[in-house]
């Protein structure tokens, strides 16, 4: 990439593609125009917007999913509260790796995170008329807003920046003293910051669900991932850091498509805390004839959604979460490539005066993962996705993710060979060009 | 079984239960009434009440399935849309077995056809404000109505036992006249009553759908599973018949759960007719951004809903619809062992005294399937199922599936060994001499 792309030819696209405002745009928008930009340029662009795994899964659960196929397990409707095994590795790898008590009976899997948190948000809103609202704490994932869109929960959000450590809580109760919220949802480490809220903050979080009676929905999207210490020992601290220490109110949700690069399955995993699963709900029992949260997320809402998710990659789940807790599997070592090109391009954007927008956790500089959030000396979230667009660099701005900041979002997934990291050298050089004349 | 269970034994578990009525129970309730009652009577039962596949399905899918797991799409999210394989091949497949012209790009792989069909609820009570309801051509599938229950949905339904040939037409208006309804929902053949709609009928559905713009949901949930004619050649005639012949307001659900025995993967395929896929929609242009019926399936209501469906399953079910279209797989014919059950097993109840309830399609006699439907000389449906149960055969009402018609629905797919007929015999036995009693 010699010469940028001309700002005549990215409006001529945009304006083709019905895109009024480029950082605005979705992730799906994002992938069109960039694909149009290459096409029209000859140029192959740095993705920095997709967040897909892009590394090899671990042969365990590949063989142990076609060792189900060839024991039949295709022709069986699966059990829609899940298959004993992988409830029952769930519950002992939750102990291995976040030092909570949840029983395999209170374990549900889904139809990946998504199928879960779906269904939350909808019994949610069902089971508590009063409180049907669901808090953001944001920057987060688009796709759960737009769950919470398509199913009519409403939903209020606040961008976290500045509101890290003693500011959390006063701001929390802001929200939860108005009495309409049921539930707070946040990822740690977050998509896309990679903020990681500390054991202080989710102190706070779980000492607002006490008080409030409101539900923390904690995505562990991201499981164990904070690289800054050695989470990978099974029953070894340091331990990935929880609500569940601090409150009965809450429901972990756990994906495969992550931790294990296994997102082609869609696979899934709802923890509810003991309370939660067995807790009654009267608006419940008057609408579906049954009272308790966890026996209606699977018989009312699961079993009308899906009856179920795959019977065979639930064996491979299964088999991945045991050998994970016998240390048979490091899933930690696996994804750390992505820590390693977090740390390398990080450094690149810096070189040409990028800062990192969440930069810390609190006193802690951040961790390098899977994402993180760069910014230009002030330049708008449209000006520095355009010049981004015309250097080859493709990326979502943090807006869409609900933050007040002005960047973009960084995924390392898709820097899979070497020659990338020199071709984001090179076109962020021509980007501090531009960004100069 | 020499004996009657005791009617206080089924009385004493009905009230621990918390049943107040077995006649209105779940198939669920159903399973745990009759599990009890084999634990405290020591005798096993014939288990009409479970309408799962029971059959080995086709190595040619396993294979497949397994091949695309070597081939590491478990690391990769699938397409919301679904993969090319997979919806070339459905395209192929209707052609051939239903002699319908529905392009690749209108074919979305689902979690089953539970979500297709959930799904379709949504969007269509969403994009429509003035049409939001459904009508349920009873008896059906009792999981649709509790799909239309937890998302709001309005519906109504009528039984179509006295509206059958030329008096369907004038019933289909008095409940399409109002205005409010935007779909029709039907399975063909159906469950529970193995109803077979005649092309007849189904040219006054279409007529019906054009007449009020209303869109036909077709559930072929048993395609082709109409044995009275042999539906198996691929691109000759007769071909399963279908409501797509008359309007272009048609959406196909077609599931590999029964058709080829693949239930355990969860793999449906939603099938619009290009007039629907491609159909604006105002309402969901304001909501979503985009109008397209088709594009908001995908992208709003499946991206929300789980993010698409197993990767390595779309494999399997492409290598089956492909097998099946080049003559490679007799999927009829391995389904007609359900067929010889029934015939089997209907006549051990008439012997006994029971008659077919749904005993004709208008001039035919019904074809022997899946299901089938059974009343014993004018026994309210409370007494009939607690003397079965007292009997050791345990099944579902009819009134649970929306029919006004006393009786039980019969499931042949569990009587997979010789000796459960003559156990079925020596059960009715019993029972008809506590009826005559």
């Amino acid at each position: 990439m010699k010469q940028p792309i001309s700002k005549e030819t990215v409006d001529d696209i945009l304006s083709r593609m019905d895109i009024a405002d480029v950082s605005l745009a979705t992730i799906r928008q994002n992938v069109a125009v960039t694909n149009e930009l290459e096409r029209v340029s000859g140029e192959k662009f740095v993705h920095l917007e997709i967040g897909v795994p892009g590394l090899r899964p671990s042969s365990i659960g590949i063989e142990a999913q076609k060792a189900a196929l060839d024991n039949n397990v295709a022709a069986i409707y699966p059990n829609i509260a899940g298959e004993r095994p992988i409830k029952e590795a769930a519950s002992r790898f939750i102990k291995a790796f976040i030092d909570a008590d949840v029983p395999a009976e209170c374990i549900i899997p889904t139809v990946g995170s998504m199928q879960g948190c779906y269904n939350l948000f909808l019994e949610i809103k069902q089971m508590n008329p009063d409180k049907p609202g669901v808090l953001f704490i944001d920057p987060g994932f688009p796709a759960q807003k737009s769950q919470a869109k398509v199913l009519g929960v409403p939903s209020v959000s606040f961008d976290v920046y500045h509101y890290r450590a003693e500011k959390l809580g006063p701001k929390l109760e802001e929200y939860l003293s108005k009495g309409n919220i049921g539930a707070i949802i946040y990822s740690n480490p977050n998509n896309p910051s990679w903020v990681c809220l500390t054991d202080d903050e989710l102190r706070t979080i779980g000492e607002m669900c006490n008080k409030y009676d409101v539900i923390a929905l904690e995505d562990f999207a991201y499981l164990c991932m904070d690289f800054r210490s050695d989470l990978s020992k099974p029953f070894q601290p340091p331990y990935q850091v929880s609500v569940s220490r601090y409150t009965d109110n809450y429901i972990m949700m756990i994906s495969a498509s992550k931790i294990f690069s296994y997102a082609g399955e869609r696979l899934g995993l709802v923890c509810f805390s003991p309370k939660m699963y067995h807790r009654d709900y009267p608006r419940l029992r008057e609408l579906y004839g049954m009272g308790r949260m966890g026996d209606n997320y699977v018989l009312t809402y699961l079993y009308a959604a899906s009856s179920g998710t795959s019977h065979s990659a639930q064996y491979a789940m299964a088999a991945m979460l045991n050998a994970a807790v016998d240390d048979k599997l490091d899933f930690v070592d696996d994804v750390k490539e992505y820590g390693r090109r977090a740390a390398i391009t990080k450094e690149i954007f810096e070189r040409h005066g990028f800062n990192i927008v969440y930069d810390r956790d609190n006193e802690m500089p951040i961790a390098d993962g899977f994402y993180y959030t760069v910014g230009y000396k002030g330049l708008s979230n449209k000006d520095l996705i355009t010049n981004l667009l015309r250097c080859g660099v493709s990326a979502i701005t943090l807006n869409t993710a609900g933050s007040d900041q002005s960047g973009i979002r960084a995924c390392v997934s898709a820097l899979s060979t070497p020659d990338l990291f020199d071709m984001l050298d090179e076109n962020l050089a021509l980007f501090e060009t531009l960004a100069n004349e």
